[in-house]
């Protein structure tokens, strides 16, 4: 395998606006030897998440942003092929984040050793990773569903909202998603068991989610931005809860309004005692635990399903990202790499 | 007694914009007596409060508005000059809210007894009362200063600014004030012991607030709205906190700006993890019986200070009432009824 190379997908400008090809170029390079204490890792699964989008700016933000020239940055899940580590063995299935490229050393921090046998290893990614674990934290402890209550998320059938909905009807909460096309509506309503399916393309699509929240919402938990954001403001009940973990529509800089929104929100802020919250999931370390345990029970019971979109081939990686920004995927997306 | 009127001032009209004099309309009518249970008051004192100002629209908000025709709504401290109610006993001073006129029936429900001894009677309607709960609750409870952070406020030399930034201090936090012109700063400094004043209408407030605040804002408790809004934004630090509890500049249709400033706070809760959150007092009247315990003794002790603005005459309450919307009073408004 040492005749192989490593192929790196690095940043090679940043994007203004939508984020294009010539953002990226493929590198490749010899593949790394472990040094004392390291193993060396080939990747199996990458993860592509909508927060890589912020990365590629240099905009100040919760972290730092990728230098221009250097490996994009990406979970993963891969498999020790050398160890000169005492803690882990090659053949060990581990999650690390080890970005965009099909090698990688590890000084073993910040690795976690996977279970083949409780789940698929890829969803370490997905349900039973970072995306999973943003919908738990951000909905249980900001959004606070209560039985009877109405939450609302858009991209209903990706990896957070569909966890959030479906985490929503655990609590006895009624679950509205919001989607783009029939066939993630549908989805969402009759695999996903959702309460309401809306699909934002639709012309009607404020009238369509007003009609299935008929008691307006409760919780919004907001990770997309952008003109769903128009239609669900006025339904907001009071002491609606906001959880913000997203804003893919803003990240490619759709235009704002013509007119200042600010004003009105502030004025519902207060009138309607409205909380909005941004997050990131790992100032919840703390729940981690708990939603360790209580999410292969839902996953086993099948009160939580979820849906991977696998893109084979690490130099597909730009394409997929850049469908992923712009609602093209169909579930977690993520690259198979070897 | 009896052969007096009652004064009421009852809203005339819904103001469009700015509060005019037109919007208001004082009445004589009879002095009503008291039925089976019921007790007559006689109105000592009447609190301006910025609230008033959204009770005078239609617009749907957490309570009703008052109707074209009442009386005007309104804390009181109040003397009961008769009763037929075995609680309370002519002499008694009591918290009420009778709104803007000079007597008033109660079957009872509602009112609080107050000690004058215990403090100034007028105390209720401000650092004891509705006000001084309101800055209690909302810094403690969504502010949650901690000590070496800072705190800013505005409309600092009110009721609820001057509360807020006495009790971060006494969490340990710095305090800095906002304030229209150098007598109100230098009060705030140096009567109220502020880390810093700042006055909003000094032509380079924005800058003079960045230098008081080097490391950043933690908490802004919102309860202005309006340009101040624009100076404190970028100065956010991640995590901060931003209690709302009412935009006096607001409900008096201060323009928006010409761009909309929306996608820009909300890419801020993301990449800051901002919690923006609108609250009324009563939502937490939980925290009331501790209030009463913290409030007096920070009182005896010197640590919390108050300012009251006394206005004479229950006729001069419509224009002390559109001076306080425009941040001409001084220090808690009450007008001195009988």
């Amino acid at each position: 395998m040492f005749q192989d190379k490593n192929t790196r997908i690095v940043l090679a400008s940043r994007p203004s606006g939508r984020v294009k090809s010539d953002n990226f170029r493929v590198e490749h390079q010899p593949i790394p030897a472990p040094g004392k204490g390291e193993v060396l890792l080939k990747i199996l699964f990458l993860s592509l998440d909508p927060y890589m989008r912020g990365r590629m700016d240099d905009a100040k933000s919760y972290a730092a942003p990728v230098a221009v020239g250097n490996v994009m940055e990406g979970g993963t899940v891969a498999e020790v092929i050398a160890s000169n580590n005492d803690h882990y063995a090659a053949g060990d299935i581990v999650l690390s984040h080890s970005g965009w490229q099909s090698y990688a050393i590890s000084d073993g921090k910040g690795l976690t050793r996977l279970d083949p046998k409780l789940a698929p290893v890829s969803t370490a990614l997905g349900v039973l990773g970072m995306p999973g674990f943003t919908a738990y934290a951000g909905l249980l402890t900001i959004g606070r569903p209560q039985p009877g209550e109405t939450v609302v998320v858009a991209a209903a059938s990706g990896p957070v909202g569909s966890a959030v909905g479906q985490i929503a009807r655990i609590k006895g909460a009624r679950a509205v998603g919001i989607a783009g096309g029939p066939d993630k509506c549908a989805f969402i309503r009759n695999e996903l068991g959702f309460d309401a399916a809306i699909d934002h393309r639709a012309p009607d699509f404020p009238e369509q989610l007003k009609q299935a929240c008929p008691g307006g919402i409760d919780v919004y938990f907001e990770n997309v931005g952008g003109p769903v954001w128009d239609a669900v403001f006025p339904l907001l009940n009071s002491f609606a809860r906001i959880p913000v973990c997203g804003l893919i529509s803003q990240y490619s800089g759709i235009a704002p309004s013509e007119t200042d929104r600010l004003p009105g929100v502030m004025r519902a802020v207060l009138t309607k005692s409205l909380t909005i919250r941004g997050f990131i999931q790992r100032e919840f370390v703390d729940q981690r635990p708990a939603f360790l345990q209580a999410m292969p029970e839902w996953l086993r019971a099948g009160q939580v399903k979820y849906r991977e979109d696998i893109v084979d081939g690490l130099t597909n990686a730009p394409e997929a990202f850049m469908g992923l920004l712009e609602g093209r995927n169909f579930g977690k997306l993520i690259v198979r790499v070897a």
